[in-house]
């Protein structure tokens, strides 16, 4: 199999379509982005990378944070998460409220907004915002081996300033006592994650760990168990894509997270981790180009899981 | 590995909590049954077959049968089904109405009983609901090359006289639009496919094509494409256990679908495939017992697919 | 006041206007009515008979049916009623059936269609549908002192022939326990009480005694005490016209029931009963020129109860 | 009718009663009132006073502001108001945000605490918090003819240390561009005005002209026009009582308005005007002793508007 022969041959494929979908425009400072840029990159777990496109160019990772934030909290709190946040596809947008309500200020999941705060909650554990946020970002550089690894500071306040319904969300789960710090403190945190800028193939080196079964490949260290890693795994591919998450598993069948951004972390367990990055947005929120990238690599590869 | 050894231990340890949980009551017929029974069965694509406790058995498949319709009118409809039943998680109770009345009449999956319905319809297909059965058994028994399955007319009857709420359902939709025949012949397939009796080694045997890209790997017949194994393997990962769907994938990791009789069919693709019953259910309704068993088979097989 | 001098006026004025606004469609043999058509009637508690446009034309009461069989369902089972339906506005549409999920079989009260159902299930009472669709028919012709009153059998066939998402309300009650009575013989009364046909003077006079206290004043009959008059009223009020009744009690200010029929029943305690028809509806399913005719009529004569 | 003897007889009709019912404890402020405490106020159109209880001792309105602040937005921006707030009960409890997702951020009514954010906010309008609660305190010494009516600043300061729902439903509707001022301002003004305090006798006389037709019988004084004292009043009865406004219009017949701190506004048009207080609240959030006094005086006054 000629990984690079099909990452150019997917590029040139879906060149003709860059621009189809919808940049999000909710955050200024991402609404400003071109939507026909366009990066994939691919990593073994032999260590090789296959790149496409723009594959170093810096975008905010959004949403694909929740993962690496997760991984971090399931190894501070453990099963003890669960007592806060679901593991259930929530049948809903990314930031409904609707749920919480039901659920009496329970997420659905880790990786829905509501779920992610609950999980920024935890990391920020009493300390200062900026100290739980450097753990964050020294995990994304500690894994991707790369310390150039950075928040960018415009979106970040740019997404604090009109993050009203994320502030709605937190402000409803702390009614319910479903967040330990004050809203501020924990939506800077997760305000911060959110605006961490990576290129894909920092982000797929970053998550290779996840297709090799906790270990990072190149550097034989233990992330995590096997177990939290297929975990881990089976969260992505049930809740990864928000209520496009069925749809994705359908299409693709392997694990990943997307983010507004237009970026979608992808795990291909036992070959791979892949990234792709693509700003304009199908209707469910997440990258319409990088979909439909990932959907062309898993019919090519085979590397579908089921 | 050992699998007569594994399934072994399994029973023994699952043995001192048989009865945990509780059986469905509101099919009469379904609610008299002893909640300590339990069986399980292992067919691998090699064809030798494992078993434990009344792995021969015939138990209501109930819900389990969904997968088998919904192979079926993939066949007959292809993707012009998913114009009438959507892929995604419901997020809700296997038989909400909620949710279809925000979406006009379109189920979410068509794992539910919804979605279930709307499949029964579309093979029905102005037929004789008798032929539509038919067809439905006949698939099965050539799935499982065993020409014994058949409907327990007593536990369709059982059903038809109580599912207020499947007919409930069933008009509803059909006041969108979304049923072609008549609500009671409609009906009367969806209750009497739920109605056929298996046993835990007939369910795995039929389900063994799933487990090798399409392919039934003890005949060599082609039953289905491998993209659309795959794809129905996805639905079932997603959407196989109701709101219960995210936390099975959590913890067992394999493509499954669970029916209220108890019944449990799990897939390992390229491994095998599993059947496991036992009559009393979790509060998400699927069953308690097995799904701890297959949550073991999985940590001892390593065969989740994460 | 002079009455007759108002009701011209009004008909001169949105005579220009008659046509606004959409027949029902979804029941076929109304969806036939000409949108212009128009008839209102005043009755006062004095006994005079004030009419404009098509008076004595008689068309389906459907909805506004729900105050008469309320009135029987309270004089059979008294309070006893409030334990299988609600009194509160539903803050939905008329057939809504997410409520009905959420608070387990019981609908929020008895002028929407679920709850009218499970009055018509309480007012057949085990009987045969023909004797309690006789006594609600028997009870109108009291009531207006006319016994020409009949159902129109063709709309009562086409409701039932249609009424798909009234079977879905009446199945899902019944999957509660909220239905004592066959679903079919329930709905058997309910499509026929819609079905009955009433001219706009029969419908003034029938509800006359509402607003008497509970008496007719022509009669001097005790049809209900005073208390259960006004308690009925109060029920019209907050929920006589689904989720329009909040806009229908700033505008009018006087307690109304109006049916898909295009016809409303409103009552002036004190003062009198006015009926009014026009077929075409407003987006919440309330005729719209039946509506702004009351909302001129309360003005012009100050009888809002506020 | 002796007004004094029929509030004597409900004293003492209710004493046994008192403490029934559970006072509010989301607001440390109010939760340790003694559940025991009573006292009533009605004041006629002809300026006589009747009181039973402690009707002098000053609580906290809480809620029985929505009243007096929609009369003033009414005054500021007439139908205009209706763009932002709808006027339909919610159907919901007082402080769901459920509707509002549904509804893209308009609340049902302006009584409810979604709706009554809108109005603070409108009543901002783009002013110091300061100035516009001076402007709502102004008001109600106005109406009540009396200086003394202050905000009580530590219920203030609890509400906003405690009002996370709030924040979250004021968030939410900034997110959908229904808040002009920062969200924090707005909640600023609303927090002030619900912890207003007065007594059973200035609240009955502050509300006194909603029972004459907007006019202030003692003074002469035109507050607002009779067609808007007639839809503060149809609001009030359809949506004054959160999901319990049925339920009371059932039971009492008249328009009134509840608080949380166990206040109760009511009207009768054309009498006078009403105030009861007693902590201890029912399921629905209104006052239990407050609700049976109020059903008790409607019952032997008559004033039912029914």
């Amino acid at each position: 199999m000629n990984l690079q022969a099909i990452l150019d041959d997917i590029a040139a494929e879906l060149g003709p379509r860059l621009g189809e979908g919808k940049v999000a425009d909710y955050i200024p400072e991402l609404a400003r982005l071109d939507p026909r840029r366009f990066g994939m990159a691919v990593t073994t777990l032999a260590g090789e990378t296959f790149a496409a496109g723009e594959a170093d160019a810096p975008f905010s990772i959004q949403s694909v944070s929740k993962v690496f934030t997760l991984t971090l909290a399931l190894g501070r709190a453990g099963d003890a998460l669960w007592r806060r946040v679901g593991r259930e596809p929530s049948g809903s947008p990314f930031n409904s409220i609707v749920q919480l309500e039901a659920e009496k200020g329970v997420p659905r999941n880790p990786l829905i907004n509501a779920g992610a705060i609950v999980v920024a909650d935890l990391l920020l554990a009493g300390r200062a915002p900026k100290t739980a946020i450097g753990e964050i970002v020294g995990f994304l550089r500690f894994l991707a081996d790369d310390d150039s690894i950075v928040v960018d500071e415009t979106v970040a306040r740019s997404e604090a300033d009109t993050g009203f319904r994320n502030r709605a969300l937190a402000n409803f789960m702390r009614a319910f006592g479903n967040l330990d710090n004050p809203v501020d403190l924990a939506l800077g945190v997760y305000f911060h994650q959110c605006a961490v800028a990576m290129s894909c193939r920092q982000l797929a080196r970053a998550g290779l760990f996840l297709a090799d079964g906790g270990r990072d490949p190149l550097t034989g260290r233990n992330v995590v168990t096997r177990e939290r890693a297929r975990r881990i795994n089976a969260l992505m591919l049930t809740c990864g894509h928000y209520d496009g998450s069925g749809d994705f598993a359908y299409r693709v069948g392997l694990p990943g997270k997307s983010g507004v951004g237009g970026g979608i972390l992808c795990l291909a367990p036992g070959h791979g981790a892949i990234a792709v990055w693509s700003p304009a947005l199908n209707e469910k929120g997440n990258s319409l180009i990088g979909s439909l990238a990932l959907e062309m690599l898993a019919k090519r590869t085979g590397w579908s899981v089921f």
